[in-house]
């Protein structure tokens, strides 16, 4: 937990720590009680909201400053899935008294920070106190060619599905922080810093039939997809993209494919689609049916115990 | 608090329950990872962020119904005073696991019929867990004519400084209620369902210099308003509008005029212009100089001991 220390109160805090980052006009400072957009004429805003909440999704102890590109990538990824290019967004801020202003300080770095990687501003939001744990909560916006954002749905039978970078990283690395082992610096990064792929945003939106940023675990994702395109999703274990430290981890014990399939907070990109994103793994296809699988190297599906999975 | 009951999960809740609420074509019936939102040509969109957390902004034991109320209230409000037309909103629900399915039910229904008397519609949001207080924020979207929204800077030396409504009877049931005396029902129906102001959001548009929404009191938001409008307000209290039950209590105990002044939640409109918004009543005067002060009947300033009334 945050030690106690200075305390600017709310006003001061915004002031000093927040108000710097209100780069655009409309944010006036944060010296209003709202705040203005303008869209540009034939762009349509795209609006994803996400939070994190202490001991839920996050450790106490996790450094602001990753907590704050964390709330900032959890909802870029959102945006990415859906071919949207950012802008702005707006922050809840529910901080108990023993966070101090140099907690808040630290916060507020990883936002720039933030800002400037992915090319966003803050554009207002709130910050109140609370006798529970910390939570953030981030309302992102960011635009595409009105009509033109990629679904969830649009998955066709045909299409090969597809997934961005590797996948059950921050899973492991959240295994191996509940054992109390020495966590991997890599695994750990990408439970901590998840990099949102934005950089795939313009192709998916140029190409995607649709997409979904895996944040509830591959199995879940694929089933959300599968479910709302009304197919059915057939995803090859063997095809799903490992690092190599998680590949070690699974070569020591097998019974850990699990946790990558439904430990989610990959914030990789799905994407059903007719040609391969760049960097992209193809892992399975699109049929007709209901709902997903995922199968192994005899082609059984595999069961999984917990996720959403059994919705489908 | 809440007893703990059935519990859907939260795909579940927000199926059943949120869903129906997210009735424009853009929210995509809340199966998708954003939502999308045109803004129609020649406007802009005004965003404002408001949370409430229990024990601090309400009490657990409120009906669910009122929570919902007052969470679109106090955002609506701000909207109102920069004479805004609302839209849409993004909600963020943090539930502790003893809330169970009739709570958010009951939160449904007071989001719904908020929606219908506002004319507003769910876009999006997230639901999460928590091992603390029920936390709610909600960002809410309205459009204004491009570059006509109200802002706190504008008012002018000659202006005169009118408030809408009554001022200080949601913080008069707070005291009623701190003291246990049985709380008087308009008092009570004050702190528990403000009304946002939005009748007035046109004439605000078309004759304010400046306006801010009576949150915090109507001494610190006056203080903000000069502040930024880098002028003096001076107001009377003789004519600040009391409500019969608040005025039979100020008769009975002098002391009282400080928390009228500094205790806010009124969601009342603080109007710079230089005539009357309708219902309006005027309360004071715009002058050169800086800082907001409160006027006795002699012309001597009232000195408040509990607000942000020192920082002008």
């Amino acid at each position: 937990m945050p030690k106690l220390g200075e305390n600017l109160g709310e006003f001061g805090r915004i002031a000093r720590f927040l108000a710097p980052l209100a780069t655009s006009p409309g944010a006036y400072g944060l010296t209003d009680d709202a705040a203005t957009l303008q869209i540009p004429a034939g762009d349509e805003l795209v609006v994803t909201t996400d939070a994190l909440v202490e001991r839920v999704h996050f450790l106490g102890d996790d450094p602001p400053e990753d907590l704050a590109a964390k709330l900032l990538a959890v909802n870029l990824s959102d945006l990415a899935a859906k071919g949207a290019d950012p802008l702005c967004y707006s922050l809840v801020l529910s901080l108990p008294c023993e966070v101090d202003d140099s907690w808040v300080e630290r916060f507020a770095r990883g936002l720039e920070d933030a800002q400037r990687r992915w090319g966003i501003a803050l554009l207002g939001g709130d910050s109140v106190s609370t006798d529970g744990p910390i939570t953030l909560a981030a309302t992102v916006m960011g635009t595409v060619p009105a009509g033109r954002m990629v679904r969830r749905a649009g998955a066709r039978a045909g299409d090969d599905l597809y997934v961005t970078g590797t996948i059950g990283d921050a899973a492991l690395a959240l295994v191996q922080i509940e054992r109390r082992e020495p966590v991997d610096p890599f695994l750990r990064s990408r439970y901590r810093r998840p990099t949102p792929r934005l950089d795939l945003s313009r192709w998916v939106r140029d190409h995607a039939h649709a997409a979904i940023d895996v944040s509830d675990g591959l199995a879940a994702d694929c089933n959300h997809l599968a479910a709302i395109s009304n197919v059915k999703c057939e995803i090859d274990w063997a095809s799903v993209p490992l690092s190599v430290p998680a590949a070690l981890l699974l070569a020591t014990d097998a019974s850990l494919r699990e946790r990558v399939l439904a430990g989610g907070d990959d914030y990789e990109l799905l994407i059903a689609a007719t040609r391969a994103p760049p960097g992209g793994t193809r892992i399975g296809r699109v049929v007709a049916g209901k709902g997903a699988e995922i199968l192994d190297s005899s082609g059984a599906p595999i069961l999984l115990a917990r996720t959403g999975w059994t919705h489908g």
